[in-house]
């Protein structure tokens, strides 16, 4: 929806709506038993609230297309991913709550385990603890470029975010992360002129880093990726009329919320302290957005048990959820993690909206089969925020 | 569908096509019964003919979004309601066949009971009489403006039109109507520069007319709302080739027709004239849209079993719809009114076409859940037309 239009429609109403997102969401069947985690999965309370909810699947990008973390919540917030694009390292860098200039670069960087051969053995440096990573990010700021500033940030175990500051600098730099084991990292390399300089002043980066951390046991190795400056996005308060607030645990997804424009709210705790922040908010906002990353941890891992007990972990949560009486509540993914694949997937992705206006009863459990057949089919995950304030009241009629 | 590439795909044929607008047709389950108007209905010939059709749910204008009358017909008629904005007051005016300048800005009129504290007590002054209403709006000819002159005219009930026609007016204007019983009218707020002077003369036009109905009983206040000059839509008898009849009682939807070039051919008596005019015109028109009002009247008024009646009467003239054995006959509404909401809502709607060339049995009955699982799935209404100009072999093939 264009986002003119839902300013126009959007009306004041006293309703709330919850919007919980359990990355990586949608799965795929395992070839043995031909059941998808969400199948498996022992999720008597979604099941019910599927029977009594609209349901359907979400498409976040577009037919085939594989969507990051930032693309998938852009959706889901109501903004068209292929237009408004976030660097993941500008994300990572909102979610520690750098303060970024429009003229930074940021870059999200990983801590990498380097065999003898110069090769990647461990892409997260065995999940390295996050104080132990905080000392070698310390480290990392001795580094000195020419012509940049540089800071380091530690975020969350392996990983950690770069920004480099100066003048004249460039975001279109290729990753150094191959994405797979058994390899060199990559050289940045420069996408556009603008960037060569930047590229350049990335290698030295990673020349001198290599430097400081090769007695390192675990972390003596880096990949940086997700190179980005500050983008403008309307502000989701304005566009939507709701006052709103994000409870994510990880930086990332805080980042990507206070971007659009919510209060993100520090819950450190999980889903417990998700539920009671709601709870002590409950007067504050009108809209909560709720992450829950177990499940797509569990689906990048390839673990199908850790993902079904991750599904069944957030359903024990539901009837909590469903106690605030929230005008709308909705169950969402970001995107596909089928554990099968143990990456992210251009799957559509089971989605469940519940208020007082549902066509319901098409769907009796909520998984990929069921949701398939549900009132709100197979639809674009930006179409989710237009029926959310539907369902809330909050959408004036269009015309005469 | 690109109202150019339609021109450029027509081509002639002697087939027919009736279009059937069920006003507000698609509802909501009630609580108790889990069951909606169209699944409470008798409706078995209507069931019959969704066996043999191509069913699905048509999105009036986009997801979350509840349509006026306009674009939700706009719609079916082949035209992106996001592009083609048609304000109520010319849809009015047309539907009387005021003849309308491109300068004039045109108003829907609606008298409505204040009580003794200036609150608006009922919105239709109790559905006054059309006699009645003609007259007092016969009073309202009296009133005069500075630098503009003032039309008003009777349309049915509690409704008028109110018409300024003046240099620089502008229809920017805001409702007087504030929707809801319990409060006073609104005063007229201009929404650009060109329209300060024309919600002027709005104020100045409500405070003589509150003066001459002071005395009445019932309609002693009113509402003016949809301020809007005439626009310029493609012609719809040029776009797909088809001489078109309009037969629809209440005059905004012959207003609606003839603004899109159709001929609307006057027809107070409802569906049994409806249908003798069908015959009477058979061989000079290609395309018959018969609008059906009394779902949305019951559906407006919360009034589920009213609603059920009204769906019931249409099914029993179905027999005749389809003796005329057109090429296309389609059943199809403008926008869901839920008689649970008592108000057009976002739902999308029931739809059934059928032709000699369907895929047809996916739906036993004609209702939201079975046409959620028919061929045509979920699908913008704007894709009505072009898949009638298909079944009715009128489209030529696209490419070599």
């Amino acid at each position: 929806m264009d986002l003119e239009l839902a300013k126009r429609l959007a009306q004041p109403a006293r309703t709330r709506i919850i919007l919980c997102v359990l990355d990586g969401l949608g799965g795929l069947a395992q070839h043995a038993t031909l059941r998808s985690e969400l199948e498996k999965a022992q999720i008597s309370n979604l099941d019910r609230l599927a029977a009594r909810s609209e349901v359907g699947l979400t498409v976040p990008v577009g037919a085939g297309i594989t969507p990051g973390s930032g693309p998938g919540h852009l959706a889901l917030f109501g903004y068209d991913p292929l237009r408004f694009d976030i660097g993941r390292g500008v994300l990572e860098a909102t979610g520690i709550d750098f303060d970024l200039m429009p003229t930074d670069v940021a870059a999200r960087g990983n801590f990498c385990t380097l065999g003898p051969d110069g090769n990647i053995s461990d892409r997260r440096a065995g999940r390295i603890a996050s104080d132990a990573s905080a000392r070698l990010v310390e480290r990392l700021r001795d580094i000195k470029l020419p012509g940049a500033e540089v800071f380091v940030e530690p975020v969350r175990e392996h990983r950690f975010v770069l920004v480099l500051r100066g003048e004249g600098l460039g975001d279109a730099v290729s990753t150094t992360d191959p994405q797979r084991e058994g390899v060199p990292p990559l050289p940045a390399r420069p996408l556009d002129t603008l960037s060569e300089g930047t590229a350049a002043l990335v290698n030295e980066f990673v020349r001198q880093a290599q430097e400081l951390l090769k007695d390192q046991p675990q972390a003596n190795g880096l990949t940086l990726r997700g190179f980005a400056k500050y983008p403008t996005l309307p502000q989701f308060p304005e566009v939507w009329g709701l006052r709103a607030a994000a409870l994510a645990v990880y930086p990332m997804y805080r980042g990507l919320a206070k971007l659009a424009g919510m209060t993100a709210i520090p819950c450190p705790g999980g889903m417990t302290e998700q539920i009671h922040l709601i709870r002590q908010n409950w007067d504050n906002y009108d809209f909560f957005f709720v992450h829950y990353k177990k499940t797509d941890a569990a689906g990048e891992d390839g673990n199908f048990e850790a993902k079904c007990h991750a599904l069944e972990e957030f359903d024990s949560y539901v009837p909590e959820l469903l106690s605030f009486n929230a005008d709308v509540l909705m169950i969402a993914g970001d995107h596909s993690t089928p554990a099968l694949m143990a990456a992210h997937s251009w799957h559509p992705v089971p989605f469940l909206l519940y208020s007082a206006y549902c066509r319901e009863g098409n769907a009796m459990h909520f998984n990929e089969q069921e949701c398939v057949k549900g009132s709100l089919g197979t639809f674009p995950a930006v179409d989710v925020m237009p029926l959310a304030m539907a369902h809330a009241m909050r959408f004036a009629k269009y015309g005469a």
